[in-house]
């Protein structure tokens, strides 16, 4: 099956405690998509600039990544973010964000990819996800991310996007704000209530929750010794998760759970390396000699 | 078996965002005794004021805690703490600490007393607890809980209480703040490396993590829609954790395991209530029903 995965891909400067990068290969479908190739085919659809550099292009090259809808806008600008982590990795500063081509992006799907069975769709403007939506009536499984600058300027449009949504995918401070209460089960429910069939809440370090009206799930956060970046955490595991759900035969509460462990799993890899660095080199062996340890972490029996 | 808990029996005065309670039973060791009598038998090891009102004695009367041990300091005042949690239950700011009776608190054993075989030591000053320690040469599992304030002022002390013990329970700030290091995962193995068998880092709302030579455990937090206190969670799970490890035949990885839960259970019904009032209705049923309730909420297979 086939996973089209829309965002930003763009160019970033990243300074954490312990180093920086510039000019180094980022945004929300980057992650997302190099992780979603592990597990099925994936269809990108993102803007870029001229001044892209071929060197960029590469890494999504010779993967199970179909490169028709990575757009170059004539005489546009990549987008750019740099950003500054906090000594423990858990907080961070954005120092500036360049919209670039992603300013009033309003993408066409390339011919033949209506009929995508799965879409992830990172953090963006939610009409222009609407109308996308729209276009790709044979969808099994959606699912929307967003960020605080949609949540505080677009909140209307951005509840009508996720009642279309089968999941969405928030970070924990966010769904307390949207949903305005400090509970994080209450905030789940309550975002459950918006429409989406599964609400999937972001803890960072400390792993991710699941939320439906019949289900509620715990992936741990994975104990490394060393996080080197923690930038496209959320997005890889949004493309383990979706990748690895658009790869099997049913979407039942079991593959549900199996999909937060290998998400947990991608983007625990992520964050091993600079930018997507650490995922151009992961191999499914390693993602599923993690996910045992996922589940070695966290397994214990009901009797003695 | 007999699990020995020894700390503070104190008076709180609380405020959370919602409602605030003056003169209400508080305590390390109140809320561990509490949570830890649901599964063996409990000697409480505590100092009060000649000011510690008969209603507050009443909750540890007709459970499995034996109390030779609440010994009243004539003409001492109880231990007393105000605290006030900011919106989001996550961060609290003490108000005051009144040391009183514990102030240089180098309590006697009651007599019989040296054949306990757990031991729970709450936060507490390190070298009265290794003189304890030398006391009770028969434990088979001895836990120390510490906080930044004995991290700050008696670090070397506290790491030898530590060597001595065989389960350290610590939060996930003061663990990076003693190992200096911001990951967890290495916090834990740096902490391991000073003695103890294993090390327990409280996530607070998402949960705890144990840290052995062999094993590596993660229990989530319970999804609870309202947490109406979060004062002695840690406490509480201490004494779940202890009290079931004490009830089983043999300390083994598995039955650690089950006490973390057990642990997890316990406090998660401890915030359900200002001070420890939720220990007092709680029941051995309840407990096991939470438990397979924590158990479903992780449980995944790793094939389809």
């Amino acid at each position: 099956m086939t996973l089209l995965v829309t965002g930003w891909v763009a160019i970033d400067e990243i300074t954490t405690p312990f180093a920086s990068v510039q000019d180094s290969l980022g945004g929300s479908a980057t992650a997302a998509a190099l992780g979603a190739a592990l597990f099925t085919d994936v269809r990108l659809l993102a803007a870029i600039g001229e001044d892209f550099p071929e060197r960029h292009r590469k890494p999504f090259e010779g993967r199970r990544i179909d490169l028709e809808g990575l757009i170059t806008i004539p005489g546009g600008k990549t987008s750019r973010w740099g950003g500054r982590y906090h000594y423990d990795l858990n907080a961070r500063d954005t120092l500036f964000t360049e919209l670039g081509v992603n300013a009033a992006w309003d993408p066409p799907l390339p011919p033949g990819w209506e009929d995508s069975q799965s879409v992830f769709f990172a953090a963006g403007d939610p009409p222009v996800q609407q109308r996308m939506m729209n276009q790709m009536p044979n969808r099994r499984s959606t699912m929307v991310d967003t960020i605080k600058f949609y949540i505080d300027t677009a909140e209307a449009d951005l509840r009508k996007t996720m009642a279309a949504a089968d999941f969405i995918s928030i970070n924990e401070s966010e769904a307390r704000e949207l949903a305005n209460t400090p509970s994080i089960a209450r905030a789940g429910r309550k975002l459950l209530e918006g429409g989406p069939d599964g609400v999937i809440i972001k803890l960072g370090e400390f792993g991710a929750a699941y939320v439906s009206a019949t289900d509620y799930f715990v992936a741990p956060g994975f104990p490394l010794e060393e996080v080197v970046d923690p930038t496209g955490a959320g997005d890889a595991f949004a493309g383990g998760f979706m990748g690895y759900l658009d790869s099997v035969k049913e979407v039942t509460t079991g593959e549900i759970r199996r999909a937060m462990i290998y998400g947990s799993t991608v983007a625990s890899f992520q964050v091993e390396g600079f930018g997507p660095s650490r995922l151009l080199t992961l191999t499914r062996e390693e993602v599923e000699a993690r996910y045992r340890k996922f589940r070695e972490m966290t397994h214990f029996e009901v009797d003695g």
